[in-house]
């Protein structure tokens, strides 16, 4: 079992679905990545929150087994809030209101036990910030790297500079099309891996999931549920299954990232059926390997 | 090997795409399927064309080894017509003309070499009619049927009628929630399985398609490519390398709808690389087994 590191936003989500609504509830990438990668592997977080975010959180990460001694509680700061809607198309939000708070300082600075973990994730963040936290790392056999339609747009330069020193990318296809400029996914994906990461991993919501890994294209579909609640979080916790399972086992090569992408597909399916952490709060160790069984079952053809 | 009728409409399609466009080229549902079945089966087209219906498109059926008996050309009619174009989302289609012409009064009545086959292809055609040449069945193995939402809004209780004396039925995804009136579409392939029949197979363009059979689901996705030049028959070349193949082995289980499921994707593949039925023209048998082999590859999750 090996270290996961993970750097990115810890939030109090506002979010109205046609199911219903939660307000201030916890959420952040970083936040989804780490609890459900905590069922694989040790997963050490990086982050900032502000005074008032209420101590219960810290808690169920603690007692999830993730080492938040590098999540800051900034004196004096408010924590980072995100407020959205879905409607009955729940594959895109409409964010209301964004409130960066103390995260529009967040700066971090990795300590010797950070930097020495074989596995990084930098979740969606500035990518000036994530080439900073890359460089701080000693060597890591795997880092993979989230990013958004902000970034793509904004800051294209630096995104570039750091996809040049990632392994894996993943990200939803709106954002594949958008970063490559190419509205063929196939052609798209083709183009990212010739930016730097050799696994590039595209997001597709309820249409699952795609990987090229060496050239060869993986599918992988969305566990079919019967009831989709509120996906906020679903890519990152796909994100968080994908990079565990790996860390877990310590692999990083391409059959072990196609079973890696079927965790990432399987724990999503629980984040999407309530809202916030719910759902995720309640899975146990059983569960996750039963969905990872009707998976196989779901994509098996016989010769 | 065993025969394989098809009932639908065979087409002079005129198709604008962003990557250019077709005037008046051989189209249809049943000349899609049939064109596709015949790699696997014996086909039998029932259908009804007009004397302005070029001879090099019969011959075309013809030399495929398409049994076109039943194929009449009607004097003094001229053949449906269909215009359409594709925007660079190339998921819909916007029909811009339709013309009926011999197909507003076609009223298919089947010879005994047609109603012993054991396979039938319901095209998306009314469905009461669709009805009246699933009666004249003496005993089929397995009867399939598509429809569109034309039919499901206008001819909702004719349709549940013939959906009750079917086995497969393989439609839309935006049919299938508009059949089932349930957004969610696990719980819509339920909804369509309890109508009758016990292969319920939803299509999804780009995304793939999947299938609920004895309550259990399998998820086929599209076959990547490059490159999609027209959408139009890819739905019914699907249908007729999933009824094709069956036919062609005699087989109706789940495991064998499994396969025949990838066959209509690899068929589909072709069919949108080039207008009307110019790529599928070209296609040889090693290249069919060669994207079936690559497409068990791209699903495959070694445990």
């Amino acid at each position: 079992m090996a270290d996961l590191v993970v750097v990115g936003s810890v939030a109090l989500d506002t979010v109205k679905t046609p199911f219903g609504q939660a307000v201030e509830a916890l959420g952040g990438a970083a936040t989804y990545f780490a609890f459900a990668a905590s069922f694989f592997t040790r997963v050490r977080m990086v982050g900032a929150v502000g005074e008032d975010f209420p101590r219960e959180h810290l808690g169920l990460l603690d007692r999830r087994g993730v080492d938040i001694d590098a999540l800051e509680v900034v004196p004096g700061k408010r924590t980072f809030r995100w407020t959205g809607e879905y409607g009955f198309d729940l594959n895109e939000a409409r964010t209301l209101d964004t409130q960066l708070n103390v995260f529009a300082e967040f700066h971090p600075t990795l300590g010797a036990r950070h930097r020495g973990a074989p596995f990084l994730f930098l979740a969606n963040i500035d990518p000036e910030l994530q080439l900073t936290v890359r460089r701080q790392m000693a060597g890591p056999a795997l880092v993979g790297l989230d990013t958004m339609n902000f970034w793509i747009d904004g800051k294209r330069e630096a995104l570039g500079r750091v996809l040049a020193e990632v392994d894996a990318l993943l990200i939803n296809d709106a954002e594949a099309r958008m970063l490559a400029r190419e509205p063929n996914l196939i052609r798209a994906a083709r183009a990212i891996a010739a930016m730097g990461p050799r696994l590039v991993v595209i997001k597709r919501g309820e249409y699952g999931a795609l990987m090229m890994s060496e050239g060869e294209f993986f599918f992988a579909p969305a566990y079919p549920l019967d009831s989709v609640f509120d996906p906020t979080g679903a890519g990152d916790t796909f994100a968080g299954g994908f990079m565990g399972y790996l860390a877990g086992r310590g692999l990083t090569d391409p059959a072990s990232a196609r079973r890696a992408m079927v965790y990432g597909a399987v724990m999503a399916s629980f984040t999407v059926e309530d809202f916030s952490l719910e759902r995720l709060k309640r899975i146990t160790a059983d569960e996750i390997e039963a969905r990872f069984a009707t998976f196989q079952r779901m994509v098996r053809v016989e010769a």
